[in-house]
């Protein structure tokens, strides 16, 4: 019965599984990595080697632990030498940042979107800031590869973005772009920012160590990111989550995709803005210009935010019958407006919802804030050299 | 680096992976085997032995092949000796079945459960139906398990019912109640009608080879059993799936749950009727009462269709933009009445469901039809075996 995984398949998994650990929870004793891993301390120290060899992890002695004996080495990931670009896409900015692996932001730029720029603009203002960023890389650093969160319908296979109408795209083939411009024969990986912020939160934010997790992210539309079993889930092509576009009212508004009450028109910002007499105006100011009198006690703009906030819970409620998640986070605009009606999401969620399917579920904003979106990104460009780590580089 | 899976695990999960294979695919040859299974023949062989001694399979000549040449010998699952007992207990009968590995239903019961019949009434019903059955079972057969489908929330861990408004049901333990009415020592698991459905279609029905599924079961209420990613999804507690109350028209009426506007009112049995004008009849003979009607041309009756069949396409649209799913299959009344409405479903899909979500989606009815309950029950009372053949029986 010798058939099985050969030597060489348990040593690949074997050292992603160290640098998988130290990546997630950064520098870790051997003690602990034998305890953690389940391997024993002559494979730690072996697989310790292969990946230090390769300048992926360095060891060295604790800090200062204040115990007696001779301490256990410590693995550290090679945080400042290896490396992933990410980007964040966004309705009204472009994000470009150089994470280190272990998650840490190296390096970052920001730029405003003007509203209508094309992917052919978009892509060289991107390719100015890695080439800006790029000037200031240690010698002897490894590019791993390229994620991207887009605001909008990435296609898993291509990155090919399927609509996105805030911005105004269709059918762009952003991977391929980002590819050519950015070079280097790497990959370059793409998901939509709610997907990639609840990946982040799940690897190392307020969703570690739950299985069933909803991540709405909020900008002119709304979006999910989907955890469920402990795995995330994107559906067919990549394009699951689209939960702006339920129906939750279906004698209400016209939505931009054509349809008709989607549960965005009625707490995307702009019904927020709306419902606040600020038609017209868009963007995270605009909806903290409501939010914050209303927490102020304003009375127009409290009863804004009551309105739109009961929408909100009306589509959680659905969301928690449908997955009986343990966390649903609030993420981008949705943030400002959860905090601000937090009464009411839950009120409607306690209604909505049945009892066994809500009873565990905890409201939580994100612990990464907005950078889950490139943390996120680059967890996904990460994820080749995790799987294999001798094999990039 | 010798650490990995030791010679007995290895040996366990070839075992398990040879015992599912043929369990899903009947009878194969060790031709087959080898070149599906990734293993030589000798362990293919030696696995076969294995099997054959614990009474799991038996091997022989294949049929009649017609090729020249000394064929390869065929393993098949031994269906008629060793079984699961598979139970559904529905709002309006109780089926109780023993199933044979390979997911042959072997003998089968059925009664007609009255409205208001208790937990504590039900199960002494199912075990005198296990009763008769057992006298007909071959001498030296091998009893793995029980599965159990439920109309109502099932608890993943313990089986606890925790809401079945259309049986009156609420916190009953179900599992506990079989496990010591039928006894044995043996595991009893339980799932949703819908959920076991889709697992049924999932491993031999409609929905094999797909990865991202929603199966939709109606009887009073809605349920969905969700494959994604190739994996059941259940949720946090075994909860998911609620999709019957996803609010779809919050202006609409008063849901069993509390709720207002649940999917459930505008496309149940009850709302069905309601449209028809035949309030107060329930049940799957009332529904085609209604449904075969309307494809006779009764104006009435087609206007009833139509127009709850729009209802059923918006739901759909919702988890078509959820999930992104390859195929949605509809069982149980949704059958009969997306048989009905099919023009109308697929309309609201398609001006609802975003293009992306929707392009690749394919509407089907279940290829085990009402069986899939019994056949996906006896699925997971089976899966201890398959995982480790040679620990169970």
């Amino acid at each position: 019965m010798r058939t099985g995984p050969s030597q060489d398949e348990i040593r690949r998994q074997n050292l992603g599984a160290l640098l998988r650990y130290v990546h997630v929870h950064g520098a870790t004793s051997r003690a602990e990595l034998t305890s953690r891993l389940g391997l024993n301390r002559s494979t730690i120290g072996a697989l310790t080697a292969d990946l230090a060899g390769a300048g992926l992890v360095s060891e060295g002695a604790p800090k200062e632990t204040g115990r007696a004996g001779r301490p256990s080495l410590v693995v550290r990931p090679e945080s400042a030498r290896v490396y992933a670009y990410a980007y964040s896409i966004e309705t009204d900015r472009l994000r470009a940042a150089r994470v280190g692996l272990g998650g840490e932001l190296l390096d970052r730029r920001e730029l405003d979107r003007p509203p209508g720029l094309l992917v052919d603009e978009v892509v060289p203002l991107l390719a100015a800031a890695v080439k800006e960023m790029q000037q200031s890389v240690p010698a002897g650093s490894i590019r791993v590869g390229t994620g991207a969160a887009v605001c909008g319908m990435a296609r898993r296979d291509d990155g090919l973005v399927r609509l996105s109408p805030h911005t105004g795209w269709s059918d762009e083939s952003l991977t391929t772009r980002l590819r050519d411009e950015l070079g280097g024969g790497l990959p370059v990986v793409t998901g939509t920012i709610a997907d990639l912020s609840a990946l982040a939160e799940h690897v190392r934010g307020v969703a570690a160590g739950y299985h069933n997790v909803i991540y709405l992210y909020g900008d002119a539309g709304i979006g999910a990111g989907i955890i469920a079993g402990g795995r995330r889930i994107t559906g067919h092509g990549g394009h699951g989550g689209e939960v702006g576009h339920m129906v939750v009212n279906p004698g209400g508004r016209v939505c931009s995709c054509g349809s008709r009450g989607c549960w965005e028109t009625e707490v995307g910002e702009l019904a927020l803005l709306r419902a606040a007499g600020r038609a017209g105006l868009s963007g995270q100011a605009a909806v903290l210009a409501v939010v914050d009198p209303a927490a102020r006690g304003d009375a127009n703009a409290q009863s804004a935010v009551r309105q739109v906030g009961d929408w909100l819970g009306f589509g959680v409620a659905n969301l928690v019958n449908i997955f009986n998640p343990e966390l649903v986070i609030f993420g981008g605009t949705m943030r400002d407006l959860y905090l601000a009606a937090a009464a009411q999401v839950r009120s409607r969620l306690n209604s909505n919802a049945l009892a066994a399917c809500r009873e565990h579920v905890r409201l939580r904003t994100p612990k990464l804030g907005d950078d889950g979106a490139l943390i996120g990104a680059a967890e996904l460009a990460f994820e080749r050299l995790l799987t294999d780590p001798l094999d990039v580089g």
